[in-house]
């Protein structure tokens, strides 16, 4: 029996998720069935506007509503600390984990050859133009603990020295996160009492 | 960080389907924030005429687009066999193994004292209908072989027998289907040989 289009189209919608097979799209479209139809378009609506409405900041690359978001509008924050982090989830963790009072900067990604992701497919060029611009005193680097996130930190860090002699910027303190993560670990995982003494235990590169 | 309203209300949503926890919805959701829009219109779209846009046959009660689903439709199906399933989840099951030519009558459910779920909760008014209207000369009883499938087969056996015996229907072969579906599983994911030979090995009831 074909099933009706619209829940084969619900289906498959389903099915293109990370994680979701078949069965489980069919279970969840037959789920749905039976559900208000004002829940369906609420789910609907969001599902529309999720890219509309949302945006990345224009100083930080956060994931925000506005032009620029909360953390770099307000200004009880430390504007001289960036913490650069891989994605907007590792801003989220770090939040959440509290403790931290400067600012972000987004990478959306980490340096990965085998991936053909080099710096240029990061937000990495507009980071070197706010340390021009901005009066900053502290770079944390908070990008995973992986392979690409050690070598994103080790290339960011030379390049900031290699500015820093070219008499580009001024002395600028370049540190990494304390390494109390365990390796290979995705940061954005990691519970907050760890990202918390990782972030004090930060060390000079 | 607060995340954007509009990616905490898709969350929300992912977050009310069922096997699905909070830390799933967060990764689907961020997953569709790198989705063509498109794609998220389709899915949207889906969402919003996934009721309107289906209900019940008029006749055996199987999701349709039509008024009248596509098999009670068809004149080349074998409409004095009627085949007596508690979803349309086992409609497809069904069809997808093939091998039945008859038609089918979904009950919704099955009788739950437990859940409070009685024979009026059920579309079980209406099959006693088509007994009466149509020439019927085969009732299959494919609900389920758990204990409430089993009861609701039996009522239905029990209540067919005392029309008879009223002399309200003509006499009719009441089958149950063939147990070789192992005890307690759900019809739905039985894999389609064994429900071709329970199929052929109903027995009378």
């Amino acid at each position: 029996m074909k099933l009706p289009n619209v829940v084969e189209e619900l289906i498959d919608s389903f099915e293109k998720l990370p994680g979701i097979g078949r069965k489980t799209a069919q279970r969840l479209a037959f789920y749905l069935l039976r559900v208000p139809q004002r829940d369906l378009d609420h789910f609907a609506h969001a599902l529309q506007e999720l890219k509309t409405k949302t945006h990345l900041c224009s100083v930080c690359h956060n994931l925000t509503e506005s032009d620029i978001c909360p953390i770099c509008a307000d200004n009880h924050r430390d504007h001289t600390k960036i913490c650069v982090v891989e994605s907007f989830q590792d801003v989220i963790a770090l939040e959440k984990a509290g403790g931290y009072e400067g600012v972000y900067h987004v990478l959306h990604g980490s340096i990965s050859p085998l991936n053909n992701i080099g710096p240029e497919e990061l937000f990495m060029k507009d980071l070197f133009t706010r340390l021009k611009n901005d009066k900053i005193q502290e770079i944390i680097l908070a990008t995973n603990t992986s392979l690409e996130g050690e070598a994103t930190a080790m290339y960011i860090a030379d390049k900031i020295k290699e500015m820093q002699q070219a008499g580009l910027i001024t002395d600028i303190k370049v540190t990494r996160i304390g390494r109390g993560l365990p390796t290979g670990v995705e940061l954005e995982y990691a519970d907050d009492d760890t990202l918390i003494n990782a972030l004090n235990a930060r060390r000079e590169m």
